[in-house]
């Protein structure tokens, strides 16, 4: 039903200006460098062309068919030009414009409604920055690339009611090599709220998780009707602000929308299968692990280190994040006493020491995956000790391809560690700094797939 | 007391093998690279010359004073080459070397003892990387410096039981700009534990924060006792690994030290004024703002922002830590109305709205930091939003210049952000990538000066 909102055949940008840095212009540029393969049309009374387009004095002149419109034309036009898209025949526009409930201008906002009634328009905004697809480079938002870098291709979609989250998270995502799917900025939620939006990105298969910034949810019941169908075939995570009184008084004069409590939220997360996060950070690091991992069998976590103080970090992250240790089975534990030096205890945290080999590595991974008392893996590899070599990626990358459990990988340090950390991010293998990170991403995988 | 140690006039590294990845000779080669500015003297008997030092067939061959002796020698020659140590005067010794009680070597362990009690040697070790001094480039950590980058000089010690831990996170800390005063792994801590070393961190002029990892203290009273009087000085952070039942076995089998409940180092740790941290990475968000801020008058926190959602996290955060959302006096919050255009609601948090500019955060800043009601400032700059320009800046460096109030930042985001975000850290304004991390810090700050 959203689909022209991200795979549109055709976009027309009404309200183009010719100065680079106004935001129809900014949009159109985008466009043009992001690579959107579709037609695009550009719309402006005051101009012949602009960056090479045909510039239209109105929607209505463009003859070919337009999938969908993006507006950024000042307020006072929004609700004419929203008319002259419903006589062209255009049904799902994003209108980026502010102006209008939220800061008070309810009589515009009851105009703009009842014409996009009158049409049957489906609007995503006004007030937002609208909707980024990573592989059809569909792009409303108006912020220049070269402040706001676009992610790579992947599978994690993100809802984002405020735009200013929005962007600075999919700056950071992009920096931080996470690939993405869609992106969606609603802002007033006119008629395309959150629930529409997630229940579409359910049915898109580009979409491995979704990940949810609400303010405040304007239907409730629809919502948790919502996430429960789409809880149930991919993983949901949602983080609220205003969750404190204090901060919900700060969401009312933001959005203008109802706040609620923090229990009632996590009340309604929590039956609708939607796991709740409590920083931005959080959410990123479930959202790695839920796009890439496996379903686990269990909750049992074997801790494999080369780095005694890790280990330990380790078993008070997963006794904390109510997981279990594994504990190896006999048969398991024989064969690694075999193949492990007497300075190495066969254990869980298994703490392969300081001078450690990739040989050792590849030794315990093989156990853990062969071992049925063992569902998850949490490696940590400190690329700081002299006898890990380089390749020590290529057992880890060959372990996981097996398919066989999920495995995060943890490593703190410099540009020596960035870079092979890079290479198992490349090959789907959540990465994170700090073992507390992972754990917690663990418990988020372990408790959509099994705790439910 | 333990000055020898960070800032010797000489040093004699005993056990420098031929090949370059040797842990001697890995020593001797990052002492010349850091750029050591003493003396270095070079032991093995079988060579004649190593890096052009000569070397010695033993210490005791070496006629000029040397103030501290890194020794990297197999365990089993490590009882004689301390012997010699003591009848050539030295009093200060590191002992990287492992193999005693941390694998059950008592025997070896007690002999050990024994002849370092003999001559009345400090040692740090043995099993241990030994220590970093950032400005006068002391370097026993035996890892190169491809894979462990140093971090530059500044005001953060850290003591940490495990090596592992320790490598990595200086090697993270250089990655992130971290300025480091002095390192130091005591692993067995045969005579120099963490409360010896925190008490002559504690006198140490370049050192403004105090890091600390332990898995379990030896000596609880004298602990407590060091920890007081460091404490009344200057700020103490520590994280405790073993902390569940199943860390501290894990703690047991790795350093043989007991890791006693959470509860009562939990207990000891607020009674000593130490800033307990639950993870490496909270550890490390508090150091950065202990380190560079000054002391606030109270917990009142005003938010600064362009992004409504961010304001709107940071005041979950600010409640849920405990802090106070500070409320503009009448005056300034006047003054203030007449500055900002009608779309900015005076408030807290104080949404400079999605088109703030440089000039409207400098007329909140300057408000912020005039206003008594106000103890602490956290600043978010969203720099992806159109008009703010690069030199905010320094609009924020002026005004932390001031030395008026602790100013915490908030960005978050790609390559632009963090060039940014890099001047800002460079100008001794700790910065954030989350709003939780920076009301986490805020809250440490907060507690260490004012609500002990």
């Amino acid at each position: 039903m959203l689909g022209n909102f991200f795979g549109p055949k055709s976009i027309a940008v009404i309200g183009v200006s010719r100065s680079p840095e106004k935001v129809g212009h900014v949009i159109l540029r985008n466009l043009i460098d992001g690579g959107f393969k579709g037609k695009i049309f550009v719309v402006n009374p005051n101009a012949e062309e602009i960056l090479q387009f045909t510039s239209y004095a109105s929607i209505t002149d463009v003859k070919d068919a337009v999938d969908l419109a993006i507006i950024a034309v000042p307020t006072e036009e929004v609700v004419k030009v929203v008319e002259q898209c419903g006589k062209k025949g255009i049904r799902d526009v994003i209108i980026v414009t502010s102006g209008f409930r939220e800061v008070g201008n309810h009589v515009l906002d009851r105009k703009l409604e009842k014409m996009l009634a009158k049409y049957a328009i489906r609007c995503v905004g006004p007030n937002c920055l609208g909707c980024f697809d990573a592989h059809t480079k569909v792009d409303s938002l108006f912020l220049p690339r070269y402040r706001l870098t676009r992610p790579k291709e992947g599978g994690i979609s993100f809802i984002c009611q405020s735009g200013a989250v929005g962007s600075a998270i999919l700056d950071l995502a992009t920096e931080e090599g996470y690939g993405f799917a869609k992106f969606c900025s609603y802002g007033n939620a006119m008629n395309v709220d959150e629930s529409d939006i997630m229940e579409y990105l359910g049915t898109d298969e580009k979409t491995k998780v979704i990940c949810l910034y609400v303010e405040g949810i304007m239907d409730g019941k629809k919502f948790l009707r919502a996430a429960k169908k789409v809880s149930a075939k991919k993983p949901v995570i949602a983080i609220k602000g205003g969750t404190t009184e204090q901060g919900a008084k700060a969401t009312l004069s933001h959005t203008g929308s109802l706040a609620g409590s923090a229990e009632i939220y996590a009340g309604a997360f929590r039956q609708a299968g939607v796991i709740q996060a409590h920083s931005l950070e959080e959410m990123f690091n479930y959202a790695k692990i839920l796009e890439k991992s496996m379903r686990p069998a269990g909750d049992r976590v074997l801790v494999i280190t080369n780095g005694g103080g890790y280990g330990i970090l380790s078993t008070d992250a997963i006794v904390r994040n109510g997981l279990q240790m594994a504990a190896f089975s006999a048969p398991v534990a024989r064969q690694l006493r075999k193949a492990m030096p007497s300075l190495v205890t066969i254990a869980n945290p298994l703490d392969l020491v300081g001078d450690a080999t990739t040989a050792r590595y590849k030794a315990a991974l093989d156990a853990a995956l062969s071992d049925s008392n063992v569902d998850a893996v949490l490696l940590i590899v400190l690329y700081q000790t002299p006898l890990i070599t380089t390749d020590i990626v290529d057992v880890i990358i060959e372990a996981n391809d097996l398919k066989k459990k999920p495995i995060a990988v943890v490593s703190t340090g410099g540009e020596f560690t960035e870079l092979l950390k890079k290479k198992l991010e490349e090959q789907n293998i959540p990465c994170y700094t700090f073992p507390e990170q992972a754990v917690g991403a663990l418990r988020a995988l372990v408790g959509y797939h099994i705790k439910k």
